[in-house]
């Protein structure tokens, strides 16, 4: 294959006709025309079945079957779950719940995970972790008299053990981290860090949110303990979606939650005097599930079960890959540089760019019909989300991009402040 | 009028004829044929206008407008947050925010007046309250040292000002209280219990779940701190929709929450080292908003606001006491009493009933197509909302449960265990 055939869009075309996903693209509702949609990782696409299941949620079993619709509606946040975990997380049923917001669940579990080691007062993450992860933990951190510690992060390559290993020791009680970095999509070493931590005696809390529904996720074989994650991303649950957690079994009855709300209380409706957590994954909810969100986790996880998350992970590599190529040919002599791993075995299924106008280069796309993402300093974050982007969507995006840059057609577009 | 005339049917015919929100009942999802509905105050019904917007918001702006759409989403919280204020709350703008569940709600702010009041460990609540209140804010006491002083309630008149009088002093850092009881449907003296506990040097936090859209509420008028509450009652927003909570505007510098979210972050998009809460109200917020939930907020808000909370207080009133008549008339004798304050003024729009096997009546209301609620031990809640329900439903559904009790006609339903 020459280089000429290598950025050729028929190459695009080849490789979209050969696509056994391809046919995924039509269960969504379909973008405007000419529209390229390289954000499904900051708010995945509407499935025609999710729009569907939420019209009879509203119409049907709120509208009609009123507070009676409860009595199946119970069961939602945790059927959910273990959906969730059977197809995506690599957990047993009884261990993912969905309900509240990553930022409360990560509170939740991180708040559980220090109490479960007493003397132990040290968090740890990275200092290139999302922000609430990093927020989260300080706040536990200050409130309870310990200390969060950053680890230094390589902002485009993101974590290695041997970061962690240095970091940690007798001292730590949780190590917090992204599987897949919200930035660079740098993929972490679930297994090798979990078992770092364990060896230190610490607990460890994997933030899914870009990982979940667009890399295999193996929470029982890597013997994590604890999970959160968000579902309006690969997951196409729509936004502001419930969030999920896990909690490995053998944990949940040594763990208890700071937010002691009724629906985890054994016996909700007795109203008894005293909180007595119900037994299981249901002790690290809190208050009234948001159903028609739930009902959207379900349609999205289903979907993608369908298409096999093995499948998706095989696309988004070759999507990714295929990205890298024509930058590296396009865009890297117009200094615009990766700022993603190279290696695919070591990114999730977004890819970053490196240009110092990003943030106006991210505008000016957007004005061209091309969206992703800015992300500070200076990154252009482009996601291409295995279920629905074509070959021939990211042949387009980086022409496009190709063309502002060659033509500086972002110069009109004022600097963020 | 005689006694006859009281209870007959033409009567509740004749109120409805001359009730002025009549309108309002078309404007909603319509019941199953012959069904009634006392129970808009666990779950309210759907409001034509918002299944619409629902609709709306689920094809339009999430499935066309993708993560453009993030560009007004942003500001729905504190939008749908100053209607509920304006309208239902009696709250000038920027002081509610849609947001999290109550019991999330109630944690934040519970931590933070407890952080606030350094030397007073005690919170203050009582044995009646509803239990998410009782077990959060005993989970909060027990991981700071502090202590729940619970106020012992008469379950079916509530708190009284000299209760919590008698109850606080110079250790109490917060007195939380419902303002309407969930089970009696008694409606506690905001104003004089806020005066006794900011004279006492104590905060006060209102669970506003069962009078908000219900009682006309004067946040701002009593001087209350803090308030939480749900909107899937009274204001329609749909099952596990987002809650609400308030903090007074001079009050809002000087709390810290402890869930460090990044949706509370002064320049979120930074994603800078450190947390620094924005200004006002969004500081007490957490992660990701649910986007269709408070869309759905909105959207009751704006029909309750449309028929005016004194007019729906008005109507709210007259439809207890014409039940409380009839049940004086035709179920007291058979044994079932009254378990609410007989005094309109001291009750929102729910009435308890008394009866020993509550429970088996509950369900064989249900079965006759008449929805209520059992609460335990031995009470049969009944919630006419002012919005939907009609004289003639009150006047049918007491007729139905005197039939249930002459005849028995619960006797083949099992008690619960």
């Amino acid at each position: 294959m020459t280089a000429a055939s290598l950025t050729d869009r028929s190459r695009a075309c080849d490789l979209d006709a050969a696509d056994p996903l391809a046919g995924f693209r039509d269960r969504f509702a379909p973008l405007e025309p000419g529209l390229i949609y390289l954000d499904g990782n900051s708010l995945g696409m509407l499935p025609a079945a999710t729009a569907q299941r939420l019209a009879e949620v509203i119409r049907q079993e709120w509208g009609t079957g009123l507070i009676r619709s409860w009595a199946h509606w119970a069961d939602l946040p945790g059927q959910a779950g273990d959906l969730l975990g059977e197809h995506l997380l690599g957990a047993a049923p009884g261990q993912v719940v969905v309900g509240d917001s990553t930022t409360v669940n990560l509170y939740k579990l991180a708040c559980a995970a220090l109490d479960a080691r007493p003397g132990r007062p040290v968090l740890v993450t990275d200092d290139d972790n999302f922000p609430t992860d990093r927020y989260v933990l300080g706040g536990i951190a200050a409130r309870s008299g310990g200390q969060l510690r950053l680890i230094r992060a390589d902002i485009d390559q993101g974590i290695r053990p041997d970061d962690v290993r240095a970091a940690i020791g007798p001292e730590t009680a949780l190590v917090c981290l992204s599987h897949v970095a919200y930035r660079s999509g740098a993929l972490a070493d679930m297994a090798a860090i979990t078992r770092l931590a364990h060896d230190a005696g610490a607990l460890v809390l994997w933030d899914l949110c870009h990982s979940a529904g667009s890399v295999p996720v193996d929470l029982d074989g890597c013997g994590a303990d604890l999970a959160v994650g968000c579902t309006y991303k690969y997951l196409n649950a729509g936004p502001g979606a419930p969030a999920f957690l896990y909690v490995r079994r053998d944990l949940q009855d040594q763990l208890t939650q700071p937010i002691q709300g009724w629906f985890s209380q054994q016996d909700q409706f007795s109203m008894g005097p005293r909180y007595e957590p119900v037994p299981g994954i249901a002790r690290f909810t809190t208050g009234t599930p948001n159903i028609p969100g739930t009902a959207a986790v379900q349609e999205g996880t289903r979907l993608l079960a369908e298409a096999g998350i093995h499948a998706l992970r095989d696309k988004g590599i070759r999507l990714t890959s295929y990205l890298i190529e024509l930058a590296d040919a396009w865009l890297a002599p117009l200094g615009c540089t990766l700022a993603s791993p190279r290696d695919a075995a070591r990114r999730g299924s977004h890819v970053c760019l490196c240009y110092p106008e990003a943030g106006q280069v991210s505008a000016a796309l957007t004005r061209a019909g091309v969206i992703g993402d800015f992300r500070t300093p200076d990154r252009l974050r482009l996601g291409p989300a295995p279920i629905t982007t074509r070959f021939t969507d990211v042949w387009d995006a980086l022409d496009t991009l190709r063309t502002i840059l060659e033509t500086k057609a972002y110069a009109d577009i004022p600097a963020a402040p």
